[in-house]
């Protein structure tokens, strides 16, 4: 039974399906193309660069990051139209500007007079100045400047003066991730487009050129009925898919193309309950479908060829142990596992949970590992 | 003001104060001895050589290690009597037999009759019986068998027949974790002694000798009013403590030697927010205190020199962002915080939140970085 590289995986592993990938990845491009906009994939998702050479194939064209590594690691790789969506501070003004002058057209975002001053101070000081993006709250999720407060959003554009290049605003819909809906997804989709092309129009109006309008999240992205005027659209998970977008209606379980190996290594009958080795520190502690209308736990649990078990999940998970139970409230029965037996654990957020590995282990359609692709990590 | 190291580290950081950590494990220390009985410290804390010899000095005594991959760097780092301490599955039997071979006295776990018998087939068609541990269950908390559940523990035993070396009993009183007044731990930490003896006591009359009976949880080593018959003790997230810890009660906020250095990014005035550059993937998505009297939400916000904040935690926690507000319920007043200002965040679970760094920057009494030491992950 040895036979196959998958067979003598060590675990826990961390499983990538090839197919899905490559249809997970075609699916947002063919939406790009249909809402008519440029496609700026988000790389903190995977951070491969063979996975993300993989999923954009020759084309190294725009792409988002999270990080200044993963700006270094992919701007190496060839990646030279990057855009980092997290808000600056002036500690970092240094590695973004020796990206830059190492070729990387690197473009920051900040959201409030102070960043935008010292960045400023920054470009005037070094004679190269940033190109920046206003980010833009359109839906009270995390940062950004609310989109119809016209006085800071000049107040910021003047303060970058002649300091920085202003090319455009950006923002991330995060607040989609808690709907879970077609309407409600498409409305908040459109709300985010509306609110964005008022922010621009603002800054457009007060003489600000603000050509680029970049919007960002897998939810919106796949749910939005038209994207007139913006101009590029970032998502990031839609590579891998999990629990947390089956929660939201936007995939199916078949789709998701990332997965946990974990090997039984005991029982505790009366309780109900399989232990494996792959505990939070194989699948992180996210449970982001705890408030979903199915709570996945830590993870729901397939079989050792993918194919989910009826409302099996990680009940508990400790460093290196998980309990695999009944989904409570279920009166699911339990599979037949025995010691040494290999089940696949669907994440409940890809992005996290294929942080705590180093590498994917890429399956073939035969199930069998043919690629090995390496990740990395830091800041 | 950026004349020192510390001042000049990118954030996120992982920082570590080198004198609490020295005051933990001395504490520790004192504690095993007062015990009468033999300390093994956890490794999977710190997974670290530098952290670990600093703790442990030149004595690389006993140590328990929760990965064969910890079982690998420690043993050749010099740490030759190690106990892998969650239950072993038949496919990492080879890699348990070449650590032995290449001298280090790896002991394994199990608690299954069909673990027993595969480790016996194993011993045996090698001719390299294994040293194994039987697993306890003295709290309802995970794996193991239970104490008085005499018939399980005899046909382990005798399935393990002369393919293995029985060399003891092992439990971890995990359910210690959610306790939080001092008479509670100590009955918890009297249940593991007694059930333990108890465990010990049926193998012995049913003519297994097992010399080893170990304990371990850091709150029942804290706790324990006496240890007699117990041989030895095991415990990690001690060195480091954590806010769980503070939760039940183990140590003080200024005893937590770990925390997690980042910058303001920007702020939502309105809803009194301040947003910095450390989330989930600095912070670990690690909830422990959910159910605690006090929730840290996802960790204690405290200045740059590491002096907590009133009621100031991170509230949220996306990929890169980490969201700043008081605790819910406080109506404590936020400090001034601008762009660019450094604070450190106190983490739930010291475990989990160092497993997200590649290294810990140390602290010195002066809160100067003097030195930095690697950690390593994996399986």
């Amino acid at each position: 039974m040895t036979d196959t590289v998958f067979d003598s995986l060590p675990t826990p592993s961390l499983l990538l399906d090839r197919a899905r990938l490559s249809r997970n990845a075609e699916r947002m491009r063919a939406r790009a193309a249909e809402l008519g906009v440029t496609f700026r994939p988000h790389l903190k998702t995977a951070k491969s660069v063979d996975a993300t050479r993989f999923v954009l194939g020759d084309k190294l064209g725009p792409a988002t990051v999270s990080t200044l590594k993963e700006a270094e690691v992919f701007g190496a790789a060839g990646f030279t139209d990057l855009l980092y969506a997290v808000c600056i501070s002036p500690q970092k003004l240094h590695r973004v500007a020796r990206l830059r002058q190492s070729g990387i057209d690197l473009k920051i975002i900040l959201d409030s007079v102070e960043a935008a001053a010292a960045v400023a101070a920054h470009g005037k000081q070094s004679g190269a100045p940033l190109s920046v993006l206003i980010e833009i709250d359109v839906d009270d999720h995390r940062s950004g400047v609310r989109w119809n407060d016209r006085e800071t959003l000049r107040q910021i554009a003047a303060a970058l003066g002649d300091g920085a290049i202003l090319t455009g605003v950006m923002c991330h819909a995060g607040e989609s991730y808690n709907l879970h809906d077609p309407q409600s997804l498409a409305e908040a989709a459109a709300a985010e487009r509306s609110r964005m092309l008022e922010a621009a129009a603002c800054l457009r109006a007060a003489g600000f050129a603000c050509p680029v309008i970049s919007v960002g999240s897998t939810p919106t992205a796949l749910s939005a009925p038209r994207y007139d005027g913006i101009t590029e659209v970032r998502a990031g998970v839609y590579m891998f898919f999990d629990l947390v977008q089956v929660g939201i209606g936007l995939c199916g379980m078949d789709e998701i193309a990332l997965s946990v190996l974990a090997t039984v290594i005991g029982h505790q009958k009366d309780k109900n309950w399989i232990i494996t080795d792959a505990g939070w520190m194989a699948l992180s502690a996210d449970r982001g479908t705890k408030d979903q209308a199915i709570d996945q736990y830590y993870g729901l649990v397939c079989d050792a060829a993918g194919k989910p078990y009826h409302d099996l999940v990680v009940l508990r998970a400790n460093q290196e142990h998980g309990i695999l139970a009944a989904r409570p409230g279920s009166n699911a029965k339990l599979p037949e596992l025995r010691v040494g037996d290999r089940v696949r654990i669907f994440p409940n957020h890809a992005c996290a949970t294929a942080a705590q590995h180093d590498c994917y282990h890429v399956l073939d359609e035969r199930n069998d590992v043919t690629a090995t692709w390496q990740r990395f990590r830091g800041w």
